[in-house]
C-alpha cells in the first residue's frame, strides 16, 4: 500500500475535528498538543506506510505497558528523562543559575515516607550477606563551599541482586530508603549495602521494545538522591559506581560524568566502628552542591505518581508489578 | 521556560542513540519508526515547553489506560481507527477495487468463538424486557448482484443497557454474538434486541482525555459486522440505527451514510412469528456487497489483539475492565 493521505484537506479537516478545536470546552493548551501530536502520528503511519497489523500490534504494546504500569521504565529507555534533564540544564544556563551538583534522572522507584534520622542512618533493615558493606557519606555545601547544616538527603537504592524495597515485597518495607538530615556541618552518612546494578525484566514490555532497538536494558550500579534545603534548588540525581560493566552505558542514559564515584575498599573504617560495622567496607563519598534559587517551584520536586505520595492506591499496587 | 534545544547536534545524536540506530540487532524498520516518533515527540516537549509535570501527568495517563486496557477506546476516539479505515479506501481506489459495503471500524469488543447457526440465529440468550425485538436480516451478494451462499456474517451488538456480554460479566457468554452461515439465497437473518447507544465509562482516562478536548464520549446505537466469503474482500462494518442522537455525531467517528439504516417499527412479523415472536418487531434490513480479490491477505480480518482469539489470558481479563 502506497497510498499518501495526510496532506489531504479531509484528513486535515479530521485532525482538528479529532482534537476538539471546533469545541467550546476542554483545555486550550491540552487540545493545541493533542493535535500536534496526533498530527506526527497521522503523518508517521503515512509516511511508513503502516499497516494495520503494525498498529494493532502496537496498540497492544501501549495496553501491556500499562498493565505492568512500566511507562515511567520505559521513559528514561527512551531517553525522556535525560531529555527533560537536559532542557532543565539549559534553563538554568539561559538564567545564569550556575554551579551545583549536576541533576540526573529519578527513575520510577522512589517511594515515600523513608524513617528520617539525623546526621546518620543505618539503611539496611534485611541481612544482604552477598553484599559488601557500604560506608556512604559527604557533606552538603551551597555553592560559596559553606556547609548546609538540616539539608534534607533522601537516598535509594537497590540490593545486592539489584531489587527495591516495595517493588520487591520479599524485603522489609523501607529497606534500603532514608531520609538523613544533615547535621551542623552540613554532613550525612549511611552504612548501608553495596548495591548491584540491573536490567528490565526480561521478556517485559520494555524488555521487548530495547530487543526491537537492539539495545540492551542494563544498568549499572547507582545510588538514588533528593538533596533539598530552604533556598536552595532541589536536586534529583544519582551517583553511579566507578567500574561497572554498564557506568557508561546505562538504558536509562543516567550517568554523569561528575556523578560517577570510586568506592574505596578499606579493612578498617573508624566511623563504621564506632556504629559497630568491625570487618571491611567499602566507602563512597559523594559531597553535594545545592545552587541557591528565590523561586519556590525550583525549592521543590516536580509532581510525578510516586509510591506512597500519591492517593492512589490502586497505580501503587499495579507498580510493584515493575521490578 | 523557554529554552529550545532540539535543533542542537547533542540532541540530534543523542535521538539516534537511543532509537538504537548505531546498533547492529534489532528491527530496522522499528529503529526508523520509533527515532521518528520519538523526534517528533522531543521536539514536541520543546515547542510546547513541556514542564516536567506535564510530562510525568502524561506517563501516569498512559499508564492507567494501560491498566484498564483502554488504548483500543482511546484509540477510535482519537480518529486512528478511522483514519487507517481512510488509507484502505484510498488504496482500494488505486488498485480499483470498487464496490461492496464501506467497510467501518471493529472497536474493541469483538470476542471470537461465538455460536455458529445456518440461516438464522436467535441472538439474545438473556431476558432483556426494556429493549424492542429486533428482526435483523438481509442478504449477502457479490458486486455482480448474485448471492453468496454460505457468507459467514458475524454479528455482535450491545444490549439495552449498552453493554456486551464477556465485558459485562453478568451477561450470559455470547449473549447478543453469532455467527451466521448465510443460505442459499445468500441470506441470513436474526431475532435479538434493539442495542442501545452508550459511553465510555465516566471519569475512565478515556473520558478525562476527552473532556480535556472539550469532546463527549458517546456512540450511537450501533451493530457491528464481520462478513467474509471465498474470493472476496473480508469486510468489518457497523450498521448505525437512525434516528439516536449521535448518528452524526459518534465519538468513534464511525458513521458512514451507506451505513445508517432505519428500523422499521412493524406490529406482526410473519418471519419474526415463525420463530416464535408474536408481538411487534423493529425489522432491520442490512444487505451486504462483498468485492471481489484474489489477494488470500485482503480475505482475512487484519491481526489484532482479541478477546478469546489471542494466546493471553492475561490482557483478556484485564479487557473486562473497560467497560
Amino acid at each position: 500500500m502506497s497510498v499518501k493521505i495526510y496532506d489531504t484537506p479531509e484528513v486535515q479537516n479530521f485532525l482538528k475535528t479529532v482534537a476538539g478545536l471546533d469545541q467550546a470546552g476542554g483545555s486550550d493548551r491540552g487540545k493545541q498538543i493533542i493535535h500536534r501530536i496526533l498530527s506526527d502520528l497521522y503523518r508517521t503511519i503515512d509516511d511508513f506506510d503502516i499497516s494495520a497489523d503494525e498498529y494493532w500490534a502496537a496498540v497492544s504494546m501501549l495496553n501491556a505497558l500499562g498493565q505492568v504500569s512500566q511507562f515511567g521504565l520505559l521513559s528514561p529507555g527512551l531517553g525522556f528523562d535525560h531529555y527533560m534533564d537536559m532542557r532543565m540544564d539549559a534553563a538554568d544556563l539561559e538564567a545564569q543559575r550556575t554551579g551545583g551538583t549536576p541533576r540526573t534522572i529519578e527513575g520510577p522507584l522512589y517511594v515515600a515516607g523513608a524513617p528520617e534520622t539525623e546526621g546518620f542512618a543505618r539503611m539496611d533493615d534485611d541481612p544482604d550477606t552477598a553484599g559488601d558493606t557500604m560506608w556512604l557519606h559527604g557533606q552538603v555545601r551551597d555553592t560559596a563551599g559553606n556547609p548546609i547544616a538540616g539539608a534534607k538527603v533522601e537516598i535509594w537504592h537497590c540490593n545486592s541482586l539489584g531489587r527495591y524495597s516495595f517493588f520487591d515485597q520479599s524485603q522489609t518495607p523501607y529497606n534500603l530508603r532514608r531520609t538523613i538530615i544533615a547535621d551542623n556541618d552540613g554532613r550525612y552518612s549511611a552504612l548501608s549495602v553495596i548495591p548491584s546494578g540491573y536490567g528490565v525484566p526480561e521478556g517485559a514490555p520494555t524488555d521487548q521494545i530495547l530487543k526491537m532497538l537492539g539495545r540492551h536494558g542494563e544498568r549499572p550500579a547507582h545510588i538514588h538522591y533528593f538533596v533539598s534545603a530552604p533556598g536552595q534548588q532541589h536536586l534529583t540525581t544519582q551517583i553511579n559506581l566507578a567500574g561497572d560493566k554498564y557506568t557508561y552505558d546505562d538504558f536509562a542514559f543516567a550517568t554523569r560524568e561528575e556523578l560517577v564515584v570510586e568506592g574505596k575498599r578499606l579493612e578498617q573504617h573508624a566511623e563504621a566502628k564506632k556504629h559497630g560495622v568491625d570487618g571491611p567496607v567499602t566507602e563512597v563519598v559523594f559531597d553535594i552542591e545545592l545552587s541557591p534559587t528565590d523561586a519556590d517551584e525550583l525549592q521543590e520536586r516536580h509532581k510525578r505518581a510516586r509510591a506512597l505520595e500519591s492517593e492512589s492506591a490502586d497505580s501503587q499496587l499495579a507498580a510493584t508489578a515493575t521490578v
